[in-house]
């Protein structure tokens, strides 16, 4: 494992169209490693990450560790609708929103794409893949029922929203475009795929073990994120049973197969072999250049929230932090099933258990 | 705490237009516990219960612990699509698909409402409660949104389906009614709420304590469910910024409060005092009168699947049992934040909360 | 798997000189499994085992769960030092110290047992053993030094004290009968062996993995328990480090070894593959029939303490909890470092790295 | 919270007679904090605090990173006995002995001891102190019962072994000499004690919810621990109950009280509310300058063992770090006892309980 392949997923993230100034004047984030590797390879100590804010400089007295920066003026105290800010002031009894608002900003979601480039080399070595795309922004949905994995990969990643369907590209720039001019800020649906995983991962025997309650759970931490299907999710709901439940089939040197997968790869709360689909739906940002009606926690009088420096439509952005809790969860699931503790070893567990199940 | 609360609710998931004859046939579930109460009240003993089953003694042979008992022929080998079967067979290397489906049925549900009950009861002394209604089966959707909390319990719990609209409760049960006459079945959409929760229930800190995710994990492991939505949801996705976020407002005496609950209770991962509103979406059941195509697992040829004796519809039942995920998670959240080892010692800290935070 | 295997640990649990008449006169403790197993094979769900309490007839109504059958006098309220007695009513907040004492009771650990006794078989199919021995009763001390694992057992067994040195079991004897006599109690010394390991369970990478904690955690959470070492304990710290350290020896077909064990079979937080080896301090039991100093909680008046039915001696029992103990701790070590879903799963994976080690 | 508190306790453990060349010569240990904190307040981020290591220079390459720096020769194979080194290199299948032994290394103690320091901070807002002492040395025992924890915590402070028997101390000092001379290591004895803490941390209703258990697990997983004991532990087991129970005593304005604490201030798994006292054995350190006997793992051939850079004796430091292990598990188990996401509401809770048990 090398930095350079947690600067690629880091970087993925910062792209997409519909990002503040900020993302495209900062420089790209880079990770800096100081423990838990050796020569490329894990040794069981901790894997520190470290990604340098290059922004810190502004930030120095006002986010200091030291009792001695205190500023006793320029609290914030206009809570955002929409945002951690009024329900982690009241919880937490801070008077100064930006003791929430710091660590609840998406700023956080590096370090879950930095541990999820971390899994993803695991799974790597499996042939397992994890890859997203953006389905819908500001309502302007994608037309992608044709597309197999491969393409909807190398589509996603050539695209400034990172939606495969170029005609639905064009028309959510314009949506993005004119939500700006507006102050807005849009939403939309990002759906991750896990290509080629094994049967047998996550467990029906309790509820916390299955796969399908894991990812909803990881997908739904994501900030901004309400919504969560596994499959065809939703639309699911609405067909009778004989429409929507994927046939079992069978070939020999292949074993069990599927011609549709409407239930996502996941049945029992277990994976069944077929790539895992999830679809997530993302509000939109909280933080509007034309800021909506709030309170002033000192005086309690009606104000405007505060206005933050912040982006458009981070969809696209989304997609790439699902990709990390997603891969999180399935490595997780892989290590509970296969255990080993070195890579030859879970290989070796890995390779047996494929074998014998294509004979079952 | 009696074991009458607690059986209320075993009723409540037994009910319900569209389950099979089984249900009606087989006298009420009754919970019979035998630790963890004296005298009505806890006493940090585990609670054991035991809800036993009265079709017991045509099964005693057939799932019988004793090795003396096994029986070589009349294994199920035609794996249902959409069930556990073949992803559980495959997982733990069992050649009956009936070690699977007996854990994998959702009669294990009947234990996650027992467990429900308690917590709903610890939930009671807090004047939190947790309702749920039916809003689609098979396509039909309700009408809702002018009825408050109060309303829609109580139109719920008097509606064959649990569906406060008595217009859609009509065409629900023709859907059933139709299904069962096509060897169907149909899945829908449930909504489960928790009213008068307190704020600062989960936390923006780390993402797995998020509220929502927990939520969302709860909810996606019950058998069948394939989405959850937090307030609006996938709606919420479709719409711009301006429109969507909840904005604040602040009365003496009452303290923060809001005019809408598009975010459904939850904000920042944590909840902002609102009622807490998620839905969910389920399919349509797996074990179909006419069966989908499947594979023999000894001989690999194409063969119906097995037919197992089922219901129709589940979703007035999946309601209850939603209730109980979101009750479970919900007292989980109130141990962390309020502490205390007794319930006297609980309230005391919940109730110096609760005062702080109206001056704030 | 068959209740007749847990059953055998139970019984070898209510064993032993010392114990009251409660014991001897009340029939042996028998499991009823009602879940789990399926033609004495684990299905993955939960495995409930029930052991009738066959005095519980004496207690219906004092340990009722009813409210209806609350009582207002009987209250005890002289709480007995040395027990959870006071402790656990000024945590709980209780009135009546039978609500804390019940749970406390020792009890408990068969239910520990049990659960040890489904563990153990676990083991067995990887010829792993956890066997137990009394060192020390009341100050009397055996000499145990030449006896190999199998001897241990063997004499262990059939020693009505569970102690293989035949002069210090007739001392111990002794000791109890004259403890009885005095109306006083004794504690001692018992050690609880792994016999045959793999190398290579728990882990260094972080403390909470290490084995030795984990063991440590596990018996010092065993009532009256209050001191535990791995291996030669608290003797190796006053020794040199060129007198205690166990030198390394390599053998073709067998691998590396070593010739004296005074670590116990487990450096620096993980298994070496020779036998583990832990010692446990029980205190004297806290039951007095001479009751000690007290205070009436109610009246804060100097009271004498409860008194309540109980053993003399429970070391030789002792042992065989700290066996089960024992045992669930290297289960959940094995179940990490081998992964697997199935014991054929499991069996190959353990396998594979045993023949992997030897030419290391 | 500052960086200087947390230095205070990294500086102590880097203090001790016995310790090697190398701690006196390398600077002290120094945090930098770069996360959780702002302002001198815990903000709900995660406390992340880097300690430089002054010899990092040296090892740039040996322990680089990066796949490119690696060397072919210098694996270290001949694993030390009383280490991680053989065990570790099995479990993980490593080839270079120092993959393991970099992480085993007792550095990771400089980390406890930061994250205890956190604790101890937490600690101190309730009035409760975590000091440890040196007992023995190499055999040579100190006498200390008649100090009471402040004399303890002063005269351990400033002794070159953390010793408060001036007597003793010398002895000590004497025999380390002596061990260096000799080429060999000395363990020993100390003890850590809670001053001041509530009753009722802890639970009797769980095994794994025991205060003991887990203060056990917190010290057993110590580098070189070996035994552990809770208040007079294996000398407990020796004497009869009449002889070592606390007995109970209550004072207006007071609460409950003893006047003995042979229990070590832990009843039934839950404080008392007396002192918690634990003692812990520390084997002898496994470098030793004239190395036992192993095997080299490429030739099987038998060899002397690596030589590396080490300390005499570390008993000393061992203290500082055990009260940063016992630090840790008692603000889980007042966080999980009060509750509160603030200070603030921390203390108002715990000040509540404080005040009802003073007249329970």
């Amino acid at each position: 494992m090398s930095e350079d392949e947690i600067n690629k997923e880091l970087a993925r993230r910062q792209r997409g169209f519909g990002r503040g100034e900020r993302m495209q004047k900062i420089e790209k984030d880079r990770v800096e490693i100081t423990s838990g590797l050796r020569w490329g390879e894990t040794i069981g100590s901790p894997i520190t990450m470290t990604i340098i804010n290059k922004d810190w400089e502004n930030w120095k007295k006002l986010m200091s560790i030291y009792a001695t920066d205190k500023e006793v003026e320029g609290k914030m105290v206009r809570p955002r609708p929409g945002h951690a800010d009024l329900a982690g002031a009241l919880k937490y009894g801070r008077e100064d929103l930006r003791d929430i608002l710091e660590r609840a900003s998406a700023r956080e979601t590096a370090a879950r794409v930095a541990v999820g480039a971390v899994c993803k080399r695991l799974l790597a070595e499996f042939a397992i893949k994890v890859v997203s795309m953006t389905e819908e922004i500001g309502g302007v949905q994608a037309i992608i029922s044709k597309l197999n994995a491969e393409e909807i990969e190398k589509e996603s990643e050539s695209s400034p929203v990172r939606c495969p369907d170029k005609n639905a590209e064009k028309k959510m720039m314009e949506a993005i475009n004119k939500a700006e001019k507006s102050g807005d800020t849009l939403g939309g649906v990002f759906s991750v795929l896990v290509i080629n995983p094994p049967p047998g991962l996550g467990s029906h025997t309790q509820w916390h073990l299955r796969l399908d309650g894991r990812l909803a759970q990881a997908l739904m931490s994501i900030p901004a994120v309400k919504g969560v299907e596994i499959g065809e999710g939703f639309v699911m709901a609405r067909k009778p049973g004989s429409k929507v439940h994927d046939e079992i089939f069978y070939e020999t040197g292949k074993g069990y197969y599927r011609k549709t997968n409407n239930s996502g790869g996941i049945e029992g709360g277990i994976s069944n072999g077929e790539n895992i689909i999830t679809r997530v739906a993302m509000k939109p940002l909280s933080s509007l250049k034309k800021p909506l009606k709030s309170i002033d926690m000192i005086t309690k009088k009606e104000v405007s929230a505060e206005v933050v420096r912040a982006d458009i439509c981070a969809v696209p952005s989304a997609g790439v932090i699902g990709e990390a809790a997603v891969a999180m969860e399935i490595v997780r699931a892989m290590r509970e099933k296969f255990g080993g503790d070195s890579l030859k070893e879970m290989k070796a567990n890995f390779n047996h258990y494929m074998e014998e199940i294509k004979n079952r």
